[in-house]
């Protein structure tokens, strides 16, 4: 290499920033660090809700999809042209999902790029919940790209109906879309869904659900949080998920009307220039879905074992949100010491999301813990046991 | 469902609107459709381009990952933990890219996402070149967001320093990026690198190189085309590259110095708040970028391999591209032709892309072939025979 740096180059300066920078995030408490999760030996930090990341029919349907079609997609799908996986997976979800069509993304995140996007009509308002997860805000961003200046984001109060009429009433005739998760992610809670759902329509506004954290876990054969709202297929409703999480593989989808599913195909960026999700993601997550439909006993294991966790935990005198679905949120005093807390469990084997600002809404640091029914019952209750323990 | 579409109701009117845009769209040659590829018997529609993604030593990495780790990572890394295969594969990275650190990301298009907006410092003047990938056009978007209203993108004209150069010396003393790919997803040309690092350098701008489709098919070991061009660890370089085209896997990677490593892990949203890639994937990855060091034979194959296919295409009166590596793009008449082209290939079991306008920056239309040199000799060569019988 013949590149030197040389003293009072810019680059020099802009490492110096960095560095000033990162320097300043450690003593404000902000640094990020990842761990090796060889030794945890109890997960309460990842969403494999129902354990079906390692279900054997979930690895022999990976497995068979490697050798047919090999490990990558190894282009779009508009350019190197689909698979009969993809094909069954996105029939499959829209079938559960309620919906006429669904397209199939690389991640989640991008699947809610893609959706608010579509969804921001020229002019729109959108109205995006307080809690609402990063890609979900990064989606409100970028849909005011070039050309779609009129679009506007305005940040609802956190699950307020009333506020979200407000704000919709203060901009009568304009296109809208409502934008929620149903189950968030940090606290676990459930969105009001049929209230925003009636107001939105009400307000001629279309209405997107992030069901990320709710597929599998809610409503029947697990079809989700919009689905146990009774909106499944509702008009004007859009629904999107990740198949990370209760799916237990990597992926995310839009499901929608035929309509909206068009539209992602000729202009949804995110879509049309990606690479597909690998064909045995998509078989693994195809063999998941099938087994959400008979998961019911999963499902009542994990709402049975959150609510004892909450019950145990609250009975030691914890302040603990009231979960939907497998996300339990426990308030800390503040972020050093939630990520003291976080350390020490870790430190012991258990695994426990930290969460603290800015990475929460509203500046309160917590644990997250979510419900793995993968886990044995003796193994969580351990773990409950250790996050008592080592409680600041 | 009780809900039910009512006459004159405003969901009705976005369904009728996505209705009529999808008929202007199919007016103007502009629908897509995705095909199944079981039909394909050549493929030079895919970026696989060394055949990695089927390569055994690929295929059984990623089985006995699935079979350690489960098949979905079951949550960000820093949340839920990492694994010693994303670590591998980082240090493998950074050490074939020349670079202190890199950092996986779940796709190319969130990679790209995130190093934009993390070298877009407050305030900064992103210089994108015409060409650059769609995940560039709305990094550059997204870098300008909330709190980010001093940052301004300017489009230069494909591949031209002077261009380049010109507009740094119009904004002088504010912080700058210049954004490249290096062989050009379109067209396979490869950007002036050398030139366009030494204007950047000169005018105090970082540089990033989106390596995309030269990683594993130029420079020593695959190393891609900012190592190629002597800029492997330069001074306020930059690059991105995916996992998905010569690697045969999925995902991409950020590689820089250690200090935007940690700027990364610690605010960059698309590391941050996305589920990691599969480790399954990430060791099929690691498998391949092994295979790269000894890929030499591999490279040679795809190169000469493309400039054969030029010589028999240009000698039949065709308009092609130079390519650099695997990509080689040759003009159609207009999309129309292009689409009944490419349309009457894959009739005949033969991939290949075909871009039109507004997918292709310049608005003209031309099919896009790319070289894999997994695909048998005489197999490739007979894809050529459809592809001229078949000119229109």
């Amino acid at each position: 290499m013949s590149y030197k740096f040389a003293e009072g180059e810019p680059i020099v300066e802009w490492l110096e920033a960095l560095d000033e920078e990162a320097a300043a995030r450690l003593a404000a408490g902000l640094r990020r660090e990842t761990h090796p999760r060889d030794s945890v030996s109890a997960d309460l930090a990842g969403n494999d809700y129902l354990g079906l990341s390692r279900h054997p029919a979930v690895l022999a349907a990976a497995a068979a999809a490697l050798h047919t079609y090999g490990l990558g997609a190894t282009g779009s799908r508009l350019v190197r042209g689909s698979t009969d996986v993809h094909r069954e997976l996105e029939e499959s979800l829209a079938g559960l999902l309620g919906c006429a069509a669904s397209l199939v993304y690389s991640s989640g995140y991008l699947a809610n790029l893609g959706a608010v996007r579509a969804l921001a009509r020229p002019g729109a308002l959108i109205v995006s919940d307080a809690h609402n997860h990063a890609s979900i805000v990064d989606a409100c961003r970028l849909a005011r790209g070039a050309g779609r200046e009129g679009v506007e984001t305005v940040v609802a109060p956190h699950a307020d109906p009333a506020a979200v009429a407000a704000i919709l009433a203060a901009h009568p005739g304009r296109p809208a879309l409502v934008v929620t998760e149903s189950i968030f992610s940090v606290d676990g809670d459930l969105a009001p869904l049929p209230e925003l759902y009636e107001i939105a329509r009400s307000h001629g506004a279309l209405m997107l659900v992030d069901d990320a954290h709710a597929l599998g876990v809610l409503g029947p054969r697990g079809a989700g949080g919009a689905a146990a709202a009774g909106l499944a297929g509702a008009p004007g409703l859009v629904v999107t998920a990740t198949l990370s999480k209760s799916l237990g593989a990597a992926g995310g989808v839009i499901a929608g009307p035929e309509q909206l599913h068009r539209q992602l195909v000729d202009t949804g960026r995110t879509f049309i220039f990606d690479t597909a999700l690998p064909p045995a993601v998509a078989a693994g997550a195809l063999a998941a879905l099938r087994l959400l439909a008979e998961g019911d006993d999963l499902r009542a294991g994990l709402h049975a074992r959150a609510a004892r966790a909450v019950d145990r935990l609250r009975g030691e005198g914890l302040e603990v949100s009231t979960p939907a679905g497998g996300v339990i949120s426990v308030a800390a005093p503040g972020p050093d010491e939630a990520l003291a807390w976080a350390t020490a469990c870790r430190d012991r084997g258990v695994a426990v999301g930290c969460f603290r600002p800015p990475s929460t809404p509203d500046g309160r640091s917590r644990l997250r813990l979510t419900v793995n029914v993968g886990i044995p019952a003796d193994a969580f209750d351990e773990a409950l046991d250790v996050i008592l323990k080592e409680r600041p």
